[in-house]
């Protein structure tokens, strides 16, 4: 298997902007882009980076400055690669991802296999269909369904909080503090950020 | 096992007062409440409503007024229970439930598993060990795993984005609308939602 995670270099997690600032914010979303990997890499399988600028990993990097949708096309309809070939997406800002959960996304037996997000995006998927390709416009999860029926791929959901927990605005970090890996968590301990409850929910607030 | 699902008979669900009026607050907690008890029932259990009033719903009721933590802890306390007995407890607003993520949970070989929901809370859990207790306050997932730390019971995370779901917050109702179950999905359908798309995430908006 084959397992892409897109990663936008510049400016990256906009809206966290009312909790973090810009430097914070690209320091957080490599801290979660190194956890993806590791998770990964924990289930045997060395992910490549799909990247919108050279960045400095420790991972192969293939850059495409095209928006999103089309450099992970780009992957899905590369010549090379065989029509049974099984390819993975896996978004960069999964904190929560474990390699048991990226496991059972990883061994599905049908042709796509969608991990919602939160309203309605699609955080990861794997397609063994050579005609499958993604738009992540909208309630793309929809979409990458009704894409898969299109072709006549068989297509199954994965039940994963952890992979559909995807870390996009303040809201998110909490979910990072209370279940995320390491590196995310401790960013998060570093830059201040501690527990409050109110209204019967846990957030996070900062502390300085 | 023993299914409970609590319910709270009087002015349910308030957080969703910015989205719903008082009477389609308590219809919808009903929808979501028979989406729940369907499911459960889907998994060959029959479940039994823990409601803080008389109601008439289509399954056996125990009725304690008393607050959440103080109702669960005595039913998990019950002296007739044998002590090996399996007591699960699930949350009647957890309208993405399917007979598949609850058999995930129900079939769990720890002495204490749970479901923890967004925001630190404790969505589902089963335990099979007689000393434990609940204690819904705040971060009850945390407090949760410590209680189970503490009487030396193994404790096991579940992880399932459909069980992890709650719904509580307006925010909450788009994944009822895309993901949920047949009742509470319907009833949003009926009172005119419909999905609009800003700013990258899909939410929920009322058409008239």
């Amino acid at each position: 298997m084959h397992v892409v995670v897109p990663f936008a270099v510049e400016s990256p997690k906009t809206r966290l902007e009312p909790a973090l600032d810009p430097d914070e914010r690209a320091a957080f979303a490599r801290a979660m882009l190194d956890d993806v990997l590791t998770a990964i890499r924990a289930t045997g399988i060395e992910p490549t980076v799909l990247a919108t600028a050279p960045i400095d990993v420790d991972a192969p990097v293939t850059i495409d400055d095209r928006p999103l949708t089309e450099a992970v096309n780009g992957v899905l309809s590369a010549g090379e690669r065989e029509a049974s070939d099984a390819i993975a997406v896996v978004m960069a800002d999964l904190a929560l991802a474990t390699p048991d959960a990226l496991e059972r996304l990883f061994t599905t037996d049908c042709e796509v296999a969608i991990v919602p997000g939160r309203g309605g995006g699609t955080n990861a998927l794997v397609s063994r269909h050579p005609d499958f390709r993604v738009d992540y416009h909208g309630a793309s999860y929809r979409d990458h369904r009704r894409i898969a029926d299109e072709i006549g791929a068989d297509v199954r959901t994965v039940d994963s909080f952890r992979l559909s927990t995807d870390v996009d605005e303040p809201d998110d970090l909490v979910e990072v503090f209370l279940h995320g890996n390491r590196r995310s968590r401790e960013f998060l301990e570093e830059a201040g950020f501690g527990l409050t409850t109110s209204r019967g929910r846990v957030t996070l607030g900062r502390k300085r």
